[in-house]
């Protein structure tokens, strides 16, 4: 039997949203692929397969990994914690089938791959295996403060991205001196979200952007937003240039 | 005589340099301008410039507007603050000049147009006389986090993004319990970077990257960069990842 030389897994940024901010790069790897890969929640079609849907190939082998639960809670519960491992490592295994036949395969990936998101734990087990190529995208920040109109630091501001997830004092003490900050993973945080603003006393200066850049988008002052249950796709920008000394 | 129509200020982000990090809307709209404006230092190429030439027209009107002064001093210098006030005024003048008699401007961005850079003068200048659309595009730190194969955060990191123009002790307090961190604006203010790194104990964990996805990139650990001068187009990366429970 003659070796088959590894396949190649590709992590593709496909930006926040909008198929026209992908790169070309990214299209041409994904109008390339044998195999496409993605995240989804049970039952959804998928962020990330929406945007790529024009670039895939009629004859790609597609594989949906149906997440078995919530991305949204704690990252500190245990529960949580060995169902999401069991289920990355399924999921890398199933990869590395297809790379080990020779077969390069295109890991979707919403937004830039190398930052937060499900592509880190399976670039953390493939890598030592096979060659793996990352191509970045544009985060899904960037296209919600630009669909803002929302500039995010000018000359020395300092920029601080929160995960939503984080504890309520951890987040307003860090909101507190912010120049700039951008807190993501919204969700079921949002009330979290919004205490720990009012307590660092930046509430009023908080912007909301839902699915930005895509179908459905919504821009509001977080403050206008009301009592209302809000997607996992949701951010909230609080834009800098206060300390703008060049006007 | 007859009233025209304004042109649109298109602020267009490139990416952090490799041509086929560009996004199919930026080659859309650059394919399509008038005129084409970009910001450089005196005498040079432009990383801009270079970055987006396949796409640019022959027929384009190319407006190439030269800092008076460098931008890598303090921001906070009266001189430097008054001498980059004029010559922004200057360049929004320009570009108003074509977009009042009708005619697009695509204005070249490195990296994400409103991430840091000098877009953000013109469009604080423009946007009250004239429509400005606004192409996200690929953050510097993103294409040199992925070109240094160094996932920058991963579950509930903080990531801090800071000007390398701080002062070192501010530098410092930052870095010192940081998650993760990105330190932009390197060139000048390397050896003050070094030491606040030190003083915060994380000089280890730094790398460095200079022109990330262009010709001439290099990628070294900061400890092992030696005593250099090196561009302004580099930047300290501080990965994140230390608290990552789903290994
Ligand atoms: C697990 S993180 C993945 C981030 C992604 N890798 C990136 O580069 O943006 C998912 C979070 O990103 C944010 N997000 C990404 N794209 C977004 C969009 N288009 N609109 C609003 N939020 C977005 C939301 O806060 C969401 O909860
Ligand atoms: C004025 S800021 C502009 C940032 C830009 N708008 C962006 O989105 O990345 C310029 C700084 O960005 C960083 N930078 C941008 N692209 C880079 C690259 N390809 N390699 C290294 N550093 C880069 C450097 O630290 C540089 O000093």
């Amino acid at each position: 039997m003659s070796e088959v030389l590894s396949g190649t897994l590709f992590g593709v940024g496909l930006g926040p949203g909008d198929p026209e901010l992908m790169t070309l790069k990214a299209v041409r790897v994904l109008s390339a692929a044998p195999v496409v890969a993605h995240f989804r929640k049970s039952g959804r079609a998928g962020h990330a397969r929406t945007i790529a849907s024009a670039h895939i190939r009629e004859t790609a082998t597609e594989a949906a990994f149906d997440y078995p639960v919530t991305t949204e809670i704690d990252f500190r519960d245990e529960g949580y914690i060995s169902a999401i491992r069991e289920f990355y490592t399924a999921c890398a295994e199933t990869i590395a089938g297809h790379l080990a036949e020779g077969r390069d395969v295109a890991l979707l990936c919403e937004g830039d791959p190398f930052f937060y998101g499900s592509f880190l734990h399976m670039y953390d087990r493939i890598k030592a295996a096979h060659p793996v190529t990352v191509i970045p995208g544009i985060t899904g920040m960037s296209g919600c403060w630009t669909a803002a109109r929302a500039p995010i630091t000018y000359g020395d501001d300092i920029l601080t991205v929160l995960p939503g997830t984080l504890d309520r004092a951890v987040l307003a003490k860090h909101l507190e001196g912010a120049d700039a900050a951008v807190i993501m993973k919204v969700g079921h945080n949002l009330q979290k979200i919004k205490e720990a603003l009012k307590d660092a006393g930046r509430f009023n200066d908080a912007i909301y952007v839902e699915r930005g850049t895509m179908p459905g988008e919504r821009i509001v002052p977080l403050a206008d937003l009301g009592e209302c249950a809000v997607p996992y796709f949701s951010i909230v920008l609080l834009p800098g240039g206060r300390g703008r000394r060049i006007a």
